[in-house]
């Protein structure tokens, strides 16, 4: 062996031995896994916690405690469960932390673990055998908002090659707990739509994901005002700003009957309340779970008849009955009868979570354009 | 006010109160902020945490135990710190975590909390009033490992208007604690690039970052072995996948001349290897505190001549003095010279940290092309 060899392998094994900086404060027992997914859908979790008195798995399937082993281990077991993905944290008397042996992490304004529990078959938001689209960050300078602001943007299989193909755009908006990168890292929309077009279900198009939080977060005791406050100027950055963007530099279709607007949670509410008081630029709009406010007191829904009716080519609401978001949305569902404007609402069993969003977008992309 | 509006007030009020989901285990106390940085560029970080006995600030610059006051919640002020971007975690009795407080998170095989303290004036790294390139995320079939793997792509401002120019690329990697998104989350390759453009000081240039962590993590106990084997699927996985992936997909030179490889720490290891095995593809070559192997025991350093002279445009290394891997590399540093391979070695202060690998490739980048 080589002087060059044998000090590269020193390097290696420094490098095995000393990867984690800051310096981890986890003791080093390294073959601890967590999650650990079997192929009977059970998943256990652990943590090694020789100095603390209580830890708590905090799923979206509830609260679970964790036990403690003779080594300090602290671990659970759950499921079988659904094939999908969850997140979770561990309440580790009293705090609330991702876990360190789990690099699957979704950022945002709150930050969880999360663990993805496999079908038998790849899932219609699994990166399958088909072509693939890509997913650009794309920064954008926001004249409404005096700065420069990130998004996600899906490009379909194809896009770099069809030189001069327009194609239709959905806009598609993230929850109050998530950023731009939620869409793609948590709710898989760019497989979804690979694994659509793939099959012919979906037309190719273009997905773009802005940022929906257009105001840092609200000081203590800003609620109404600041909701309204930040959907106001995030309105401002779609309609002037990012729209505006896209058909400068992406090959998107400017007609409004190519043009979708659907979000989740409060990104829902951004939506449907954009989306009806513009019916001139959307023509098909959507609303999952829906949250948030974005309408001010002036502001109508659109008037019913042929000419709302001819406009609005698809709106499309859906909520889990078990969501605390339900009774208002179907109170809006009432509303929009009431009002005689046609409009779909999907009751479907489930919470407010990640596991209703992906079947809605796979449903509502489906019928697009 | 009318009914609509009412409706969606209220569900913005209950979206306020509700949505971090799953429910929070920290005590709803909304008002705490983490991290706070202050105009003097001092930084105090805090954790509400009842119920545990010890919460210590673990920094790159060292562990700082945190004090508790009367309504429990722990805090500690550092600085005045430099300009920078920092990671840190909390060891809460003994379990790392990242600040809940604090959405700004490093992903890949660790997760840390991050903080930027801004310099009076943007600096090198910020997002400066300059045209913005931007950052696809890339997914691609590796033939190599048989499966669909994910890169991050940079592209300069104008690449969608030059549809004709071929533009150089460099093949950018990271270390064992990272994934691919980490050259732009933490190490702001982007706005590197974005800046030594506008100045002129850096040519328009396509920025590969590619995965490579090619094998899952090693089992206890595999070191050497699982280091090679993974450096060998990686340099697979980066000759015969990804270049050329993207010298399909875009407008990327197909020149030697026009292609480099750099990457820090274990990626640092892999392209001085990667890169000083195949000359006949990488004239542009740099190493950032490097460490990991690839090469196995059969290859040797390029022969010392004006083959090698000629070929080699640029052999580019650097470390800093306090760093775990600093003897190893300046070993590299002896070993070229007695082989007679023309070189640069940089030592600067500082440790294994982003701190270092930021201004390097600042460095880097305007010697290419």
């Amino acid at each position: 062996m080589n002087t060059t060899v044998g000090a590269l392998i020193a390097v290696a094994l420094l490098s095995q031995l000393l990867f984690n900086h800051p310096a981890a404060a986890e003791p080093a027992r390294r073959n601890i896994v967590s999650p650990e997914v079997r192929a009977d859908r059970t998943v256990t979790f652990r943590l090694l916690a020789p100095k603390v008195s209580q830890v708590i798995l905090n799923a979206e399937s509830g609260r679970k405690p964790m036990t403690k082993d003779d080594s300090s281990l602290w671990s659970v077991t759950v499921g079988p469960l659904e094939p999908d993905i969850y997140a979770y944290t561990f309440d580790v008397d009293g705090v609330a932390t991702v876990d360190p042996r789990n690099g699957y992490v979704k950022t945002g304004r709150s930050t969880q673990s999360l663990v993805q529990v496999p079908g038998e078959s790849p899932l219609y938001y699994d990166a399958r055998d088909v072509s693939h689209g890509a997913v650009t960050v794309q920064w954008y300078p926001s004249k409404s908002l005096g700065t420069l602001r990130r998004m996600h943007v899906y490009t379909p299989p194809g896009y770099d090659a069809a030189a001069k193909v327009k194609y239709p755009v959905v806009y598609l908006l993230h929850g109050s707990g998530d950023d731009d990168s939620g869409w793609t890292w948590i709710g898989r929309a760019n497989f979804i739509a690979d694994n659509l077009i793939a099959e012919h279900k979906a037309k190719p198009m273009i997905i773009v994901m802005p940022a929906g939080h257009a105001l840092p977060p609200p000081a203590p005791g800003e609620g109404k005002e600041h909701y309204v406050r930040n959907a106001t100027a995030f309105q401002d950055d779609l309609l002037k700003d990012i729209i505006p963007f896209v058909e400068t530099h992406y090959r998107a279709d400017t007609n409004r009957e190519r043009r979708a607007i659907v979000g989740l949670s409060m990104g829902g509410g951004q939506s449907l309340a954009i989306g009806l008081a513009h019916l001139d630029r959307f023509a098909w709009i959507g609303g999952f779970s829906s949250g948030g406010n974005l309408r001010d007191d002036k502001k109508e829904l659109p008037a019913a008849g042929k000419e709302t009716d001819k406009k609005l080519r698809l709106l499309w609401l859906a909520c889990g009955k078990q969501d605390f978001l339900f009774n208002i949305n179907q109170q809006f569902d009432e509303l929009l009868t009431s009002r005689n404007i046609p409009h779909e609402f999907h009751v479907t069993e489930g919470t407010h979570t990640w596991r209703l969003w992906r079947p809605y977008l796979r449903d509502f992309l489906q019928r697009l354009f």
